[in-house]
């Protein structure tokens, strides 16, 4: 326990050294850094979602706009190119800095971010808002770190994450978790929970209070443990993992590949020449963008069976070219959507199977079992809690031991 | 990443060689280890709840059967020590075994601590179940290890506690976390999760399968978060964790004093003669048993402030003195009549307030805020989530470096 940085010599001695006294001062520093984490996080979260949904609608009015992801994709990496340095690495880099403290995280990751996820979106190419939602948390975060003990940096980064992660998707505890769960692969450490849950239940609580809402899920039916259930879902949960695994390790080849061209920015360009094209001739617009309609139709009735495979490998080749955004979004739909496709040969309802493959594809993808359970506890209500359970638990084991955070440290091998 | 036990041999070797295979293996023998467990315990989990259920009926209907606690108290006391042994660490010795793997759980827990239990309630003992539950999963779970490689003796251990938690309170998702969380303070480990997750769901089926239904709480409604609503959860979270500190406290205390009588038996018997005079002094039965009808009495309207103080002085001197039945549902009550008081002079609904209380309390006294947290979600709903789990970190936070698991091993300091 180390003491608190402010207000303890107000308090005389005897009281200032019980074990109480030390916890009062550790969770009232910690309510005022959450609450401005919180405020920081929830707020770029709003606007970046209203500007989300506004490229967005924009795109689908004007379809002829995926010609330009070239374009876009030039953008985007001229504007990494000259100011991006350490910044390309993102997520990681946050990751980074929680494992080895270094430098401040650089305010300008926060517009680069921004503007990079919101031309990705506005020329169809297929990326998630995670990735943007939890680098701003951080970096916003980080800039309070300048007035704190270098020690408390650390769970300052946790929180900003965790108040991302909850306020972009409308899930705070999912959220909360996911900060404590992501850094870590096999293991979970408590000490920033107290940060990460006021940081995370703050910034949603102020992203609703600017007005934004979250698309609704349906309520999953109560669904009791069968033998034949517990199967079907131990099955669909290896399938889950074993997408998961199958992404990441697709997203991290093809970027290896664009990165033998030695001159960034065009690397996007032609990652946005061979997306627009493959959408092209795929003729929709299915999976351009989060795919959020399409998620949500998983939940009706059986998809297709290329939907989820179609989404993953335009995701993995707009992601593995630079565009920016995040895969999450994407995962769910990659994962919904595999899900509702195994409707059609799995004795399960297709709205168990959709919310099954939701939250484990991307329990797989990133190693977070517990804050994708609570993600889907949140989303699809509790009835169908067991499977939900297993699916996250099976993909998790399934996804072997990297992810799509390359900076994720092994503290416990899975089994 | 270990060889698994069996089958590999009948594979070829490239196929031996995947990452997919051994997880596959891994799978496979954990369904059907976990399966075992699952069916021991919760099998063991629905007679010991019909049983339970019966000798509360009995007490309910014979008042006078409070005089004989301290007979009971004999009964408890000859048999823990002329068959017990090791057995008296109960919790704790699958803890130490977890911890230090050295004998086999003689199975000869299993009788002792049903019985125990058993006599407790019978005579009006203010005691839990979680115990007894949790010890039988651990036991019966620990007969199958000698058909197992040392080292998978762990995942076993933490599998049948997860199945006895699961399927004594019907919460499946919070006992499988249960079981992860509950050795180590400050962080968790996730080599045993899909063990523990299969084994509750397959207890918690199974129970259920017996015919054994749960208490029903009432959903929690929808409560948005509040600078007001924050300010009372994290006041009402900290009341929590103190109390659980101060109950764990006086046990402990309590259990030393009694431990100054030199001939075991004797300690529950004089501690039957204090907790029956005193319950008998009071002019209620209020305070009996596991005191389930209190606990759902709590959501209801606020209880008086003595509720809590009086249960959590009664338990301490019921389990201090060696009864037997564990702590969790005393904690239940406690928190959730301490929630129900706060309602008096918090602006919270009194539902809300007793369910944070429920798990809050129970959080700061096993420093297990996740599985609370899943507990909370599972028996109230997830719309009021964001204050179950604000209590239960917070009430977490505030109990300081123990608790009531003395077996339980610091991971990582609180903050």
């Amino acid at each position: 326990m180390a003491s608190p940085a402010f207000l303890p010599r107000l308090l005389p001695a005897r009281l200032r050294a019980l074990p109480t006294t030390f916890t009062v001062l550790f969770v009232l520093r910690w309510l005022l850094l959450a609450a401005l984490v919180g405020a920081l996080a929830g707020t770029a979260s709003a606007g970046f979602l209203v500007a989300l949904e506004a490229v967005t609608t924009w795109r689908e009015a004007h379809p002829w706009a995926l010609a330009l992801l070239p374009v876009g994709g030039l953008l985007v990496g001229l504007a990494y190119h000259h100011f991006g340095n350490r910044v390309v690495k993102g997520n990681n880099l946050i990751l980074d800095e929680i494992h080895a403290p270094g430098e401040l995280i650089p305010l300008r990751l926060v517009p680069l971010v921004l503007g990079g996820t919101l031309v990705t979106h506005l020329f169809g190419g297929s990326a998630g808002r995670e990735g943007t939602a939890v680098q701003m948390g951080g970096a916003l975060a980080d800039q309070l770190s300048r007035w704190l003990p270098r020690r408390e940096r650390r769970l300052l980064l946790i929180a900003g994450m965790s108040a991302g992660f909850a306020s972009v998707f409308g899930t705070p505890l999912a959220g909360a978790v996911f900060g404590l769960e992501v850094f870590l692969l096999g293991s979970m450490r408590y000490e920033a929970i107290l940060p990460s849950f006021l940081a995370a239940v703050v910034a949603d609580a102020v992203t609703r209070a600017w007005g934004v809402g979250h698309t609704p899920y349906p309520e999953l039916a109560s669904m009791p443990l069968t033998a034949l259930g517990l199967g079907c879902a131990l099955l669909a949960g290896a399938l889950f993992g074993l997408t998961a695994s199958g992404f990441a390790t697709l997203t991290h080849g093809l970027s290896k590949q664009f990165g033998r061209i030695g001159y960034a920015p065009l690397r996007p360009v032609l990652g946005g020449v061979l997306v627009a094209a493959s959408m092209w001739a795929l003729g929709t617009s299915r999976y351009e963008g989060l795919g959020v309609p399409v998620i949500v139709e998983a939940f009706g009735h059986p998809l297709p069976i290329q939907d989820f495979a179609l989404k993953l490998a335009l995701t993995a080749l707009t992601l593995g070219a630079g565009f920016k955004g995040g895969e999450v979004t994407p995962l769910f739909f990659i994962g919904a959507a595999l899900g509702s496709a195994l409707a059609g040969v799995l004795p399960l309802p297709v709205a168990l199977l959709a919310g099954m493959g939701f939250v484990g594809v991307f329990s797989g993808a990133a190693n977070t079992p517990l804050a994708c359970l609570l993600m889907g506890l949140e989303l699809f209500g509790t009835h169908a809690g067991i499977y939900l359970g297993i699916s996250c638990v099976v993909a998790y084991l399934f996804s072997g031991h990297s992810g799509i955070y390359t900076a994720q440290v092994i503290g416990q091998a899975k089994h």
